[in-house]
């Protein structure tokens, strides 16, 4: 420590304190501790105070792009056109990253797409993505730069180059319970965007009993401190606030929420899952100012749809990236291998309609099964799944199924029973229809 | 981690979000950081969250209680009669304790006195005593105790074995800004005095710019969680809320303020610090039960000064721990070799009195002429001192002395100048005089 030119703690002190750091002062910092120059004990205790004292918008500038430039940002700029991405601050049963990619892609955006895995209730992408055989998500920047620029999409996971100082900062936040800061969370969502050379970027921040943001007052806060990052860094941005008190789509599983993915680009998906690749990807079509209007956009995506180019650019793209399966082909036989036998099934206690689900149930649920992590080392199963028979709003009939549920055969009993009870516990039956529910409840552009 | 039996970012989770630990929480905390199975950058985190969230009194005294039954904790039991002990949160010129020990040890308490050293502007007593050619302050808890046997006190600095979680969690403290919380300071105080074998403790709660605790209502909230704790751990405890808004004596350096003590004991110190020795005096007499009432205690301090016997205790303390000189000699060569000479003096700018003084300034000026520690690792020069020839309330003519200060002959100029210019900063001298403020401002038993 004596060998810098400052001293932490008095940057521990004056963030603690309330005060407004410098941008100097956040950029020495987040370097020297990226290089070891700073202990973990002191950038815990800045942590934690952030936690607590928050950051101004120049600070969380500051600290996003600090960390942006912590490792290598990719120039895509030899790609010709708009490179829009969009991002999910994630739920349960969020798989349009699968679908909206090669959507977009199929109407002439490049979307250059790096996801994250799942853990705790909460899915992952790449965890979908790599239950497909043979698909890999550990490209090197310049394989990515290829599919890409031949395919109009590429989908991997973080590489060792991008953001070191967010894997560092993010492990310590994991240990030290400050992961649920709003300022932290941003600046760690958005230095990875922004390092992926992209021009615009699509949020879709997720608000329910499902998401990491419970209240709308929070999703709302982390909305608007996520456009404002990228607006200062010179990009587009919008963000949707979107539901996630319910599980989106039927399924909850990393195959099986491919199978559902496959079945919005035939054009047989769900509504709630239809609807945002709808509305997420004409915003995606506005940014890249590849249609003239609201409508243009919407019909250019059913046309993605329709014409079966978006299911082609998906299995181009998974072909490049290792996939062994044909995924535009509806009798693949892994489409019907993927999934576990010997189902379990919930049934309804009572007669009348689901009022509420407790969709972080239905996440941990899901961990029971191994369809997810509860520690970032464990391994998942990719065939565990749980199927909705019934959502919110929709009838029911005491003794009929609520849900299905596998796992493999071997999975330990009392995994099972702690699926089934969560299960469960997650489904609120009441004797009356409940109003429906918007999916899409604001916009901040 | 994995060893453990809980998880230690759950603790720092409820804590951040307010929650009360249980005290089953904090000792396995406490335990397991003490023995390394709770990495530095967890406690760190923790302790940011107790800076913010607070700790509730059940709490506080589990924090206290964990920490003290870290390390050995002294049993004085076969020492016959009441063990009392003093403690000052520390000041500028606060020398108190090298008179008041063998004061009330002269009037037949026991008083077994452990303390600590000097940093930033705040003196230490150990600095104080190891001024005293020869004496050791870095006694064994054995030697200690024959000391304390024999002639009514000891004087000794922290053992090894003594709370050694306070040292580990105080240096994690001072790194991580986390020093300036009112319960992790009041554990650390009571724990290291808990661990002392005490049956009673009087609390010095400095309140002004040379204290630690800058105003009334942070000094009230201090001194109501020490009563709290010590009371909890059932032991008597009163604290006595003092002006440190100025510097007590007219001394500040270490063997200067040795020399000011003697004058004390000889019945010819200042009236701050005799005042203080007669009110801690009487509370630690009434505490131990040796007087019948105030006036009693008062007398009995008297007589310890008048007669001789509280120098004589001193002398006969400070012999068995190493001292080389007689302290009881007014003639003692030590006592006029220990100043430096060729004092700077600062002049007063204009005719006035002084209206305040920022007594913080004047601990940063003895700082500059190495008198106390920048640093924990510094070394100190006992022969440096500033005299105050004015203070506030007293009338100055301009060109007159405000106050003397020397350093050794070696000082870098730089220094010298840093002092002059603390001190002239320090003084606010006006036309009209000021009301003569209270030394003693309020007491809680």
């Amino acid at each position: 420590m004596s060998s810098l030119s400052y001293n932490p703690v008095d940057i521990i002190r004056r963030k603690r304190d309330g005060k407004v750091l410098s941008g100097e002062e956040i950029a020495h910092f987040v370097a020297d501790y990226s290089r070891g120059a700073i202990p973990d004990y002191q950038a815990s205790a800045l942590l934690m105070a952030i936690f607590f004292s928050g950051l101004s918008e120049s600070e969380l500038v500051a600290l996003t792009e600090s960390m942006l430039h912590s490792g290598e940002v990719l120039d895509l700029s030899e790609i010709p056109g708009i490179k829009v991405d969009k991002h999910s601050t994630g739920g349960v049963g969020d798989k349009v990253s699968l679908h909206l990619a090669p959507t977009v892609a199929a109407c002439g955006v490049r979307v250059p797409m790096i996801s994250g895995r799942g853990l705790g209730h909460s899915g992952g992408t790449l965890d979908k993505l790599e239950s497909i055989p043979g698909f890999s998500t550990g490209l090197s920047t310049e394989e990515f730069r290829t599919v890409l620029r031949r395919t109009g999409l590429s989908l991997i996971g973080q590489t060792e180059t991008l953001v070191p100082a967010d894997k560092l900062l993010y492990a310590l936040r994991d240990v030290t319970a400050t992961v649920e800061s709003i300022p932290l969370i941003a600046a760690s969502i958005m230095s990875k965007k922004l390092a992926e050379g992209i021009d615009g970027l699509v949020l879709d921040v997720k608000v329910g009993s499902g998401a990491f943001m419970k209240t709308r007052e929070a999703a709302t806060k982390l909305a608007a401190t996520l456009v404002a990052i990228g607006r200062r860094a010179g990009k587009h941005v919008t963000a949707f606030l979107t539901d996630m008190d319910q599980p989106l789509g039927r399924y909850v599983g990393n195959a099986a929420e491919v199978n559902e993915s496959l079945a919005v680009l035939r054009g047989e998906g769900p509504a709630d899952l239809t609807e945002l690749n709808r509305v997420l990807g004409a915003e995606m079509l506005r940014m890249a100012g590849v249609c003239s209007s609201e409508a243009d956009a919407f019909s250019r995506i059913e046309h993605a749809i329709i014409s079966g180019e978006a299911l082609a650019r998906l299995q181009r793209c998974a072909a490049m990236q290792g996939a062994l399966v044909d995924l535009r082909d509806p009798n693949e036989p892994w489409l019907f291998d993927n999934l576990h036998t010997g189902a379990q099934t919930l049934l309804a206690p009572a007669s009348g309609y689901v009022q509420r689900m407790d969709a972080e149930a239905v996440g941990f649920a899901g961990v029971a099964l191994r369809a997810g992590r509860e520690r970032k080392e464990d391994t998942i199963d990719p065939a565990a799944y749980i199927y909705l028979d019934r959502k919110v709003g929709e009838a029911v009939t005491a003794g009929q199924p609520l849900c299905h549920f596998a796992g493999a055969a071997d999975l330990p009993k009392d995994r099972i029973e702690r699926a089934r009870s969560l299960l469960s516990d997650a489904y609120v039956i009441g004797p009356s229809p409940t109003p429906a529910r918007p999916l899409i409840l604001d916009v901040l552009r």
